[in-house]
């Protein structure tokens, strides 16, 4: 078994925002070799997460985020008193930063109608990452 | 270390249903030869999630699945638009599609209480796919 | 590619509780040798979980419980009837208990404010437990 490791570097410019990265992970596990096995996903910050949603119609990204919104309100919160951002912190804490995703045919294995999403909770950042592990065999 | 591959695939009857997967995936295991290690869990379907929970009391994914309702209810989501599942979307995004279980012993190391669960948000469907990678020494 | 087994043990003292085990996380990565792979997290009971959040702040963990309080309220749930935690075993089923966080350079590769908690959400226990499995190459 061979371990790859890869980041996808991205940049949002929103305040809150899902950017599709299923293409880049697609191109790493390419770039890997490994023809089964799992991608595991990690993405950074504590006001950040991944998910796996369609992408077919882009309003299910702008229905995740503001059901996310009406459950867990900004201004509300006590880390609010340091920087503002407690709402966002929460949210990545319950939808979280971790994905595995499949390795087949050296490809990730989604159903058609999955997709891979960073989710910016505080955006705009000039800088975020995902760290990518990809265990297989070649 | 070794790799092994499997599939579980469902029939679900209800328009929303948690059905245990937890023997089917032992079973894999034990397949596989793997003593030590991980076995990854991967539902496909973008309106299908795993989770972990107790099977003992039958109600407890009655209670899981009723407290989603009241969370992120039905026809109030752009996407509803589209094919009126919108709900079964955002659900499927918060509770999400993988699980990954310590395996010890050729067995799933899962505490007494812990069962996992396939979650359909938008059944009923004919064929639910999880996909299950086991990583580990034998 | 080698695989490292370990344990975290914990005692918890308040009814709802969130413990920092990055600490212990680091000294079994570092204890296994490994440079390069994942950690592989599992919390074990059905009314326990894991999450990354921040912990410069300590409101942060408050936040984070009481938002999960307010959203899946104790005492309206059907497994009510047998012991009186449904609200724990919904939110244990909803923030899960599975983490896989990467390892580079013989460490957890988290970013800056991000740390690992274990949720305790039917507190005290004096024995709850975290199954590690660390896969990767030294």
């Amino acid at each position: 078994m061979t371990i790859f490791t890869g980041e996808i570097e991205l940049t949002t410019d929103q305040p809150r925002q899902m950017i599709d990265i299923t293409g880049r992970a697609r191109a790493l596990v390419r770039e890997s070799g490994v023809q089964t096995g799992v991608c595991s996903l990690f993405a950074h910050g504590a006001t950040a997460a991944l998910t796996i949603q369609e992408n077919a119609d882009p309003n299910i990204s702008v229905d995740v985020l503001s059901c996310l919104d009406g459950l867990i309100p900004a201004g509300k919160w006590l880390h609010d008193r340091i920087d503002g951002n407690g709402a966002s912190h929460i949210q990545a804490a319950i939808v979280g930063p971790t994905e595995v995703v499949p390795i087949r045919d050296g490809d990730l294995h989604l159903s058609t109608w999955q997709n891979v999403f960073f989710c910016d909770f505080d955006g705009p950042r000039r800088i975020r990452r995902v760290i990518v592990t990809i265990l297989g065999d070649p």
